[in-house]
């Protein structure tokens, strides 16, 4: 069951405002409806607020895993996870991309955002 | 006969305004002038509005395969997939993308659009 | 000889706005200096005027074969085409992009642009 | 031990503004926590001060060298090398972008940013 | 050594503003600290002024073989070929992009600019 | 429905053994359980026999086209490709090879043959 | 837990000899050290026997489904797998080829057989 | 009209046995069916005989031009040019392959051959 | 210091011959002339014995690691590893290939192999 | 001028044989036609000879450089090279591979080979 609490925060390392992305390419859930797995990949980016917290890398692996035997839809997945960052880190920005790998055809990506994009971010 | 009557909804899983993308690879209908198949690949992509709905994907499957044996010009096609899909979901935003494999050596994509770019999805 | 006659149109299907692309990747033309032919691949797109017209694909596959014995300079063949599509469709936007494969080690892009860059296209 | 003292600079060679981008595929440090090689590629963006200065490729490589055996995280590694170069150089702009092989089946990215992104690389 | 002499003009084609790239793959120097070959590819985009001209692409060929055997720096590359450039066409907009191949692990990439960049390159 | 008739023939138009690959990328059948349409690539590699016969091209494409509703498995359709053609060319080889797009994850490719390989293409 | 008998098969459509290869790109299991996810690509190659017998697609699908919260090393998985599939089908040849997505920097892949290789396989 | 005349040889240089492969990726000629433009990749590979000769790289070229305005099937096309060039240079091999962009969605490659293949070109 | 006693092993899970490859691409030593580091990836391809073992993939990163900060030319890398591995395993057929990221411009790669071929490895 | 008296040996690491593969990206001489320079890659592939000697990498590096400034024909380069290297280290097995960028649309390779290829190079 996708679990939150299995989060871990480290304060931000930098005076600067920066930005931080990781790309985990191997989360599987399941699907509610048919009970066959769902292979997708989760990229995240935040900026971390001024003085704030990052999330730490081993447990956020740990919580992506939470989700294996998880009936789930592709939506859900990407708003839930965009929520529970949200709620941990407080950031400047965040934002959740999910790409599911095709099913009858159809390949699929969900987008959710949290806050306003950096302006450097935006210039590339 | 494309029939739009194949899709369904369910409402948005969120409160915060996020995007969604689904591309179909294996899109085919006919040429209206020399009845020989078309092959395209058909992206779509929208913002739900505020407490509207999305389109159930397995319905959108079901809707496009309906296209299979109806002679209809490309820039039908786009126009039609976003009127039906604007008409079901009075979404904030839709994008329709067609790419159509080459004819005597010209391939072609065309895009229709329905309401204004989210912020977020303008700055990448 | 370019021959712009070749073309036709036919009315623009949708009352919304929208935007064509057709990319031909067999064009050739002769180096009117050495007569040693060139090659290159034809990118146009468009935006059709409200209540306007679109070209017809294969006139326009016919245009550009008119080329193949035309001896014409690389900026000459953009020019040209961005001047004669816009003459005969008066559309919102239009846009001709060449490539040409490399002669001497260099190789080569010419852009020729006719009115305003679509909004939602200039956010990608 | 990363040592700063290791970066030399030369005059900027021109009187206009100008974009510099190194990218060094050849980096490594350890993780402090688990004494595990860490292996990461490194790309530095800098516009010079108008009579500024540039670092020296040579000496860029023996200062991102001397980082091998120095246990670091990812972010630090970012910010520090922010710090250490804007230190150095005083730049109108200067942009680190580090890109980590995976670690538990996620890769990441930090972005550490100093001053304004010219216009022009903006517009790209 | 390099010679702006060998650059040769026509007057450009069209009325309307336009844009052309030159990519030229093959260009050659030598380091002046170490004598070592440098081997780069030199991307060359410029709008002609209105009423102005344009490089001719066999001058522009023999020019960047004439750094063959010279010592220069990758700065003073970029910096010269802009300024020769800007010399000779006094164009509406020009950019000098040059990338190097690796030295020492690090590969690297100059821009230097003229004039603003056109409204519709700036849009992709 | 697969129609064989469709099919014609042209006499070999050379003394020497040669070998001919025919890549058709846009086959598309039903699956007989489902009804559902799958999408396919049939590639064709024969050598004819001497003062034996070649099949024409469009021939081919109508052929592979009378497939489009017809509901069958993929082994059935290469076994059908290859006997037809066989029967009709008494090729000196001839190898058919199907790829089909995935089915619940799974991507799968058929291939059977008819005839000995020549020796050129064993050994590349 | 890994489940044969979740395998069915159907009698081979054609008289002549051919080969069939299924890419499963979406398998998971779990690491019987650490309990971590591995997740890996199986390709399945085979001969049918003359009369034999054929996998069903959907059955494989679900026994490797079967894995998914099973504790197996890459090696077991990959012998498994063959010795399962022999035994329900005693082909003439059969191939499992596993490609498992890298551990502490390093990705393997293992290579079971049985039988031999079919002669046109051999030669391309 | 192809001219063989246009054909030009030197000496080979060397006394040991080589290989040399001439990639010719800009051949057009016309469809003798419809008078439309076939574009081309014409790929010729040859070790010459032993004091044997070579086939001039510019007049090759030459060569291949003068198929520009020529009515000429693909199968045609290969076998004339092995036919000329085996007749000019007598070499110990010599293989012409010829790829053909799609036409009605299907592309080709044609190869013809002359001698036995080169003992070290078999192994790679 | 490189150190074969880092290097663990586990009996053969299957009766039947087959291949391992483990691909490590995070290799790191030092130039033994210039203290330079050098990166490489290393391939193992092997058979194991009948009865035989294989090496253990995490004592297998160790050991590679051991190789950090040791000064040795990219042979004796290669057949270190070589001899190092059959004499822990005695497998039926080993194969080490090193890839060297380029030094001066010339990437490098050096292969060394023990035992005879799996005549199905032969085969592709 | 090409001078083989830069080349330096040093005796082979291994008592075992085994491969070794060298790939300059960075190669140019000049045409002894036109005097326009070529810019080619060279591959370099050899067997020691039993208690032989291998060539030292920067003395190839400066051996290669040799050619820069030298008039001279695509198919002597790869003869001389060979020549030159065989007469140095008499190896078991030594093969040079030169690939050309284009000229007039047709680029080249040529392949030139003293002694037996290895088994094992053979099989891959």
């Amino acid at each position: 069951m996708p679990d939150r609490a299995l989060l871990e925060v480290f304060p931000t390392p930098a005076d600067s405002p920066f930005v931080i992305e990781h790309v985990a390419e191997e989360f599987t859930s399941l699907c509610p409806k048919t009970g066959q797995p769902d292979f997708g990949v989760i990229t995240l980016r935040y900026a971390p607020a001024a003085r704030g917290v990052c999330v730490e890398l081993k447990s956020l692996k740990l919580y992506y895993q939470s989700f294996r035997n998880e009936g789930i839809f592709y939506e859900a997945v990407t708003n839930r996870i965009r929520d529970d960052l949200v709620a941990l880190m407080h950031p400047a920005w965040l934002q959740v991309v999910t790409d599911w790998k095709g099913r009858g055809g159809i390949r699929s990506r969900i987008r959710a955002e949290y806050g306003d994009v950096p302006v450097d971010w935006r210039t590339r």
